[in-house]
């Protein structure tokens, strides 16, 4: 075993989604399937990282999917039970070891302490754990 | 504050990137700009999870970016001083409250315990968390 695999860090979310979604149940399963529009409040002392964020932009949002079942290592995609269990890494199923979302979504408007951003397939209340432009070369990044 | 903030997660890392590079101040900053090949090695018990990953895959590969500094909110981008200090999420610096690394990445190989990978800009040890498909739709998540 790495050495490194021995270690563990410590993620501390920068903010939290506000959204409609309050229901797991209810939320779309990516951003283009129906989200709704959301904001992401952000935690006091960050005010020098988010300042340059501005609307229209696109942005990674990386969240901590906080709902989600750590121990799941296979799962049928989209909960459809006539696809075959399939490895987690495989999927993007919010179970898994590390259940970090990543959502690209446009900013739409920017306050003082919170961002209102379109389609956010998030549950009201998730941590969010990073904010990322997106590349223009490879956007995918 | 919001009440999640208060908390904290802990990540725990699910492989270990073996790379030809070793400072960091070789390695390229993005991927497509002459990133090596390298190896992603898995910790144990992961192999449901990883067993669906195969050569040709285009992933998504999150890392910990255990050598930045968690501290900094604004960097000139790219380290190039003519440039305006900028919040840090509006970059793709390592440096930013919680460090994690986002590449988009190619499958050479798979093995038992570890899969090789094309162009991966990650210094040798670097902590890998999760592993996600690209999306065809929106493969920009």
């Amino acid at each position: 075993m790495d050495p490194e695999l021995a270690g563990a860090y410590t993620v501390r979310p920068i903010g939290t989604v506000h959204s409609p979604i309050s229901d797991p149940a209810q939320a779309p399963r990516q951003g283009d399937e129906g989200a709704p529009d959301a904001w992401i409040s952000f935690a006091p002392g960050l005010a020098t990282a988010v300042r340059d964020l501005r609307p229209g932009d696109d942005v990674l949002v990386l969240t901590w999917l906080h709902l989600a079942d750590r121990d799941v290592l296979a799962v049928h995609p989209r909960d459809d039970a006539s696809r075959p269990l399939t490895g987690v890494f495989s999927t993007r199923s919010s179970h898994r070891p590390n259940p970090i979302g990543l959502h690209r979504v446009r900013i739409l408007t920017t306050e003082d302490q919170r961002i209102g951003v379109g389609d956010l397939e998030a549950v009201d209340g998730t941590p969010v754990v990073d904010i990322k432009p997106v590349l223009e070369i490879r956007d995918e990044r």
